[in-house]
């Protein structure tokens, strides 16, 4: 097993590893400002289409469905870069937003990051502050 | 369900959901530079332990311990600011590398993500191309 992990960390051959529900999470970041999009799913289709197509295809777990990201919405995700991590169990996908909206995220901000956690007083009391320009 | 989903974006209240195994996601990155370090997961415990304490702790889904890290390694991550998403699915942190190592990577690297993926000829052949200075 640490022979494994440590092939998989040094190889050239890409391999991802889908969980037991055949899903790789996988980090949406705009290629231009390094913002952080959103965390969507992919299975192996996903994954095959955005790499044919050159556009981001997730599994969407709510709908079960193959999604193309922005088919609906406009803001669809041209695929600048994707990198994926030492142990092969995610992917950052460097995107440039393109289409009818700017909007990632379905309530309309350009990122699905739009609340900070707030201590107050202990750290067991969290509150949410937006934190829209 | 869609009206529970609405309220989960516009709430102040911060209500993590964790997936079937007791697990969020939550991407790490740096505060000073927004660069992507590392996609880790936390459990209740981890979550309550970061927010206590102000630096990040973990779930170590291989070891199946808690993890706080940095500990070891010496590259523990301060907690900067932490943000949630629409669905309170996922958990960013922002956070300042400290102690006596720079390397958030098990490898020896800044980041976990140093490999790009490379396509050759069609979609299906795809290799790993390291991107390390």
């Amino acid at each position: 097993m640490a022979e494994n992990k440590r092939r998989i960390e040094k190889t050239n051959d890409f391999t991802p590893i889908f969980d037991e529900k055949g899903l790789i999470p996988c980090i949406a970041a705009s290629a231009q400002t390094g913002e952080i999009l959103m965390l969507a799913w992919m299975n192996a289709e996903a994954l095959a289409r955005t790499l044919e197509t050159g556009e981001a295809h997730y599994w969407s777990r709510s709908r079960r469905e193959l999604w193309h990201k922005g088919a609906a919405s406009g803001a669809k995700q041209k695929i600048i870069e994707i990198l994926t991590d030492c142990d092969q169990d995610c992917l950052l996908l460097k995107v440039e937003v393109q289409g009818d909206a700017e909007a990632t995220c379905h309530t309309g901000r350009e990122s699905c990051f739009y609340r900070a956690l707030e201590i107050q007083g202990d750290a067991k009391t969290v509150r949410l502050k937006f934190i829209d320009p």
